[in-house]
């Protein structure tokens, strides 16, 4: 029988303390940490950054196919995510959870477990939080706080006219790892005799579950003097975030259907499930890619980076958002991205 | 009729424009805001200070008798009251809101009347958020940020033997509130055609549904050249409160019955209860008033601020935490507050 404590035995302090009391601070710039009404960052010389995001279970994320140490490291990347997509680098997390009686201690273990996995990768430090019973379902509140040097952050609004428009990784995976999921779920769900088949899926499984955050591409582009002309990350979709950099800038785009990245596991999941790989990589989301506009002539300093791909460009506002298909038609793109009122 | 527009009509980032659309920055540090992936801080010259609290429909408020402004004034208010507890002036909140369709755009907009309320009589700047459907509830998730003179922000764990132990304003009148107020749904519940008998209590109906954070005391210790030598708020109860500051110290304490601040009202209403009103100040929680510890030297810096009492004194660790009564007996105080894991 698996072991199991009750979290009402610690209390709310005694839970704070115990999933916090192996955390080592990394960062210099952590003056003081969990324990207190608030923690105390020093930043001098650098502007702070700041994102948020709520994960719900049942709208974000389902446990009858997420393991807990995954959902704690995806919940922590997608914050940082939002970071790197300021061309900033994260150095702080607060993490609060809702969780309703049925969760035991050792789940929440495996929970933290992956927050600190994702926490020691990126050198990030844990600095508060608040812990709360629910009445329905796990609740993930995670604030992100990072720094960079002054006025070097990277907003969506500054794309220029002409400006080549950059993705990272490849596109549409994460959404096919859901399709799998929900498929296999469905019919398990029908007959618990079945095992789920996910032999062969481990990419875009892995895409579902394990997102990483683009620390690598921020690094890249500090070491090779490369600031993005304007830049987000692509976590609705890359139709919809093309959508707000031309929106917020003012500006048209052009994008080729030939040049979006699209893994051949990603590919060959699509036509089993019967679906457009091209339309998996617009309109899927949560791949935690970076989508950014450079500069023409900074092109060649992108050239050998096999990990950027560049997909289009920005034009002028009256030339609308379109995609130029393989087959040399012209359509508009429409924002097909993730909306949570509308599901 | 009332006039109710769907949520859904305006999809998430419709949304956020419309809720943050009248926010003007008050803040000079905040260099970026809403829009973004996340929002773009400068305390150059100050560090930072952060806080996070979770709100949760069915645990942390009941929107049978919870106003909607009242409800987001106190979300923004109980973390601004962690960030005084710290010496800290609050700059910025990020809020997140998990929202079920049952709320209607008209209902959201009243909530956030009060969070742009309490950002205003704060001089807070909203910067950011996530909006999400939940299955079932209401959640609030709200990080707070402000700024302190380096190393001038007050712990938990520095207070010293002797120093002074005082809290702002009174004790106890927002579980009394909270008493009342549960009271009366219950009547309700059992007979609709009663209406609930709220005269005569404004005082506790406001304690518990409009707090107030004591951004007052902060400016009062800073124009008066006090430090604290150790603070906290009281969100669930002095007991509780005191027992952190000894734990953290490392020290005991002694307070006198006599000196705890009740308000008449709260008197009279722990009275009509049939409760103990010493019982309601020690362990009734949501005051949101600060309690502080003090030199000796600098009583006479307090004596005539009228906001300001002091409940007893800081003793070595051995003595233990120990109430004095007006009978002139000694029991040990015992950390009776809220736990959320136990309700």
């Amino acid at each position: 029988m698996e072991e199991r404590t009750e979290i009402a035995e610690l209390g709310e302090f005694g839970l704070i303390e115990h999933l916090t009391k192996n955390f080592e601070i990394q960062n210099v710039s952590t003056v003081l940490g969990v324990g207190d009404d608030a923690a105390v960052i020093d930043h001098f010389g650098k502007q702070t950054v700041v994102t948020t995001d709520l994960l719900l279970e049942g709208i974000h994320f389902d446990l009858m196919y997420t393991p807990l140490k995954h959902l704690g490291y995806k919940s922590v990347m997608v914050n940082l995510s939002d970071i790197y997509a300021m061309n900033a680098q994260p150095t702080q997390i607060t993490v609060s959870i809702g969780i309703s009686n049925r969760v035991s201690m050792e789940a929440l273990n495996e929970f933290y477990e992956g927050i600190y996995l994702a926490c020691e990768k990126h050198g990030v430090d844990l600095i508060g939080g608040d812990t709360s019973t629910s009445q329905k379902g796990f609740i993930i509140s995670i604030t992100a706080i990072g720094e960079v040097a002054p006025d070097k952050y990277v907003k969506r609004s500054t794309a220029q006219k002409g400006d080549l428009i950059c993705v990272t990784g490849d596109l549409g995976g994460a959404f096919l790892g859901l399709t799998l999921m929900e498929r296999e779920k469905k019919i398990y769900l029908e007959n618990p005799q079945i095992q789920p088949d996910l032999e062969n899926e481990s990419y875009i499984v892995g895409r579902l579950l394990k997102p990483e955050a683009r620390k690598d591409m921020i690094e890249f582009f500090e070491k090779n003097e490369i600031t993005p002309t304007a830049m987000m990350d692509v976590s609705d979709g890359v139709s919809s975030e093309v959508m707000h950099l031309c929106k917020q800038s003012n500006l048209g785009c052009r994008i080729y259907e030939e040049k979006l990245p699209i893994n051949d596991e990603s590919r060959k999941a699509a036509y089993k499930f019967g679906l457009d790989p091209t339309v998996c990589a617009l309109n899927g989301g949560e791949d935690y890619e970076l989508i950014f506009t450079l500069k023409q002539e900074d092109h060649e300093k992108i050239t050998f980076n096999e990990e950027i791909s560049v997909i289009g460009y920005m034009t002028e506002l009256e030339e609308g958002c379109k995609l130029l298909t393989k087959g040399g038609n012209t359509f508009n793109i429409t924002a097909q991205g993730w909306n949570a009122f509308q599901q």
